[in-house]
């Protein structure tokens, strides 16, 4: 990898623990300083040159959003919650916000003076998607029977009870279709980093006569990252999580931490169950769609520690078509 | 006025009515239609052929979202209440991503196909403004003498009794300085509409090493905007609030509307003490700052309805520097 050539570009989504350290108070206090650590990793890719877009997740984030709201409109109805929609934007503004000045600083410091900006991002999915007939996301607070049986009969919404903590409700995970503001981020992209999508983006979908409309969904962060690399044809989808690299057998005495692998593994390993539902599967599910995409380009899984030398081929878990 | 002209530049502050009608409830679903009903207005200005940004206030929005999670916090201490930036980038992400939708939808039904997007932003102020020393703007719940001294010994709130109602925080309106994120606004300008500086900015100090720091403040929105069109030269500064023009002895028997004014005679309404603190009197600031900046510009105040006509100079107030 030629370290000084400008034009090598990746998209990278950051994993929960980009945003937030196991142990710590959901603060966003507590949370700035994870994310001041995060951005001195990503400004470290920046100097080396490449050109990048940060997706990030939001699930604890728009969780405590929905919650506060729920219990601040059942204390004053004057505090109606807000939509489930909203809440995702208001998500995307607080951790935007964040990224965008500690990344800044963080470029600063090493004298680098690239600009960093946050792009509010609605994200297309098809009403007709079947996730839409099977919701698994459990989003907001727990609820009662009887609270449960009253949303589902005023408000439409999906309630299931869960393993005895009570009732809770259900929204889908669609597939992104595509990234409605795409333009402005190609528009930025030579000359700025653009966190985009962020959460999976807000997702709508598109009325008959082709205006939007918000839906109470969860698009997964990777899979709408996966979406964003394959619209900006980028080099690199980099796949940010908690470990150095995939490994089967995880977490076995025979946990074995894979290099590289082709994406006829990748789905080998994947029907064998080897990767989690909800944490390294939509991961491997978007490398795979990255790297089927594009044969010759790189879809990488790996730690912030090692996104350097991963990007480099010298750690990470590399998945290509062949 | 050339209508077919594309070049002509304008900055569109949107007041309070632009994003709530009095009487409809606080949600965020009624605030979506009356969003649709504005947006219809700034697709004909966009039909019109000027490019444009938009700035919005956030006051009741991000009050609301305050408000929410003081609550939130007393009943679960799990769900601790965000810092004042926060709320500010969250209300950001809420209206920018309303606008942007219903922008978009609007410039679609008229055939119009420029891309919208909204822009996270932070605004530069100066730690040594001296309303930091006066704060003045109330924000966030009522609270007993109790926990109002309690408030000020743990977190060094400025603390204020309210007419009897009980204690409120304030927080102080410092003025703009400069846009963090001018750049990319001035890179996105030629071809897109953006939504950027929404209530007024999220305001940031700049610490010795450069580096920002988000603070709890206010700043004017139609300051924020007049910032913008000076950097941007725009060639208007179009100020939207609910009258259609500017009055001297408003809303007494002789009461006199306002078609042009100059600098000077503004100034001199001002002193006489016609324009009111936290209403008009900021826009009246913001328009001759413009004014003052570009003789030969237009700062505009006037309501939605008649923003075509304000532009074309059949309507609302103009104010100039001769």
């Amino acid at each position: 990898m030629d370290r000084e050539n400008r034009c090598i570009k990746v998209v990278i989504a950051l994993g929960g623990n980009a945003l937030h350290e196991a142990g710590t108070p959901p603060t966003a206090e507590a949370q700035l300083e994870v994310v001041r650590k995060t951005c001195k990793h990503l400004a470290e890719i920046s100097c080396k040159g490449y050109e990048m877009a940060i997706v990030h997740g939001n699930g604890p984030q728009v969780g405590h959003i929905l919650l506060a709201q729920e219990i601040a409109e059942k204390e004053d109805s004057n505090l109606p919650a807000m939509p489930f929609d909203v809440c995702g934007s208001m998500s995307q503004g607080y951790i935007g916000y964040q990224i965008q000045q500690c990344l800044r600083d963080a470029l600063r410091g090493r004298n680098r003076d690239v600009p960093v900006v946050t792009i509010l991002t609605q994200v297309v999915v098809r009403e007709d998607d079947l996730a839409f007939q099977n919701p698994t996301k459990p989003i907001g607070p727990f609820y009662t029977e009887e609270e449960a049986r009253n949303l589902i009969e005023k408000k439409n919404h999906v309630m299931k009870e869960d393993s005895g903590r009570g009732w809770r409700r259900l929204v889908a995970s669609p597939s992104p279709i595509r990234i409605a503001e795409i333009g402005s981020v190609k528009r930025l992209w030579d000359t700025t980093i653009v966190i985009t999508a962020g959460g999976g983006g807000i997702p709508v979908v598109e009325n008959l006569d082709g205006s939007f409309k918000g839906v109470a969904a969860v698009i997964d962060k990777d899979l709408a990252a996966e979406c964003l690399a394959e619209n900006m044809e980028t080099d690199f989808l980099l796949i940010l999580t908690e470990v150095d690299k995939v490994s089967i057998n995880y977490k076995k005495p025979d946990q074995q931490d894979l290099s590289h692998i082709t994406v006829a593994e990748a789905i080998k390993y994947m029907q064998e169950g080897h990767f989690a539902p909800g944490s390294m599967l939509p991961k491997i599910m978007a490398a795979i769609k990255f790297a089927r995409r594009f044969p010759g380009k790189k879809a990488i899984i790996t730690s912030l520690d090692k996104s350097v030398e991963a990007l480099e081929g010298r750690d990470g878990t590399i998945i290509t078509m062949a």
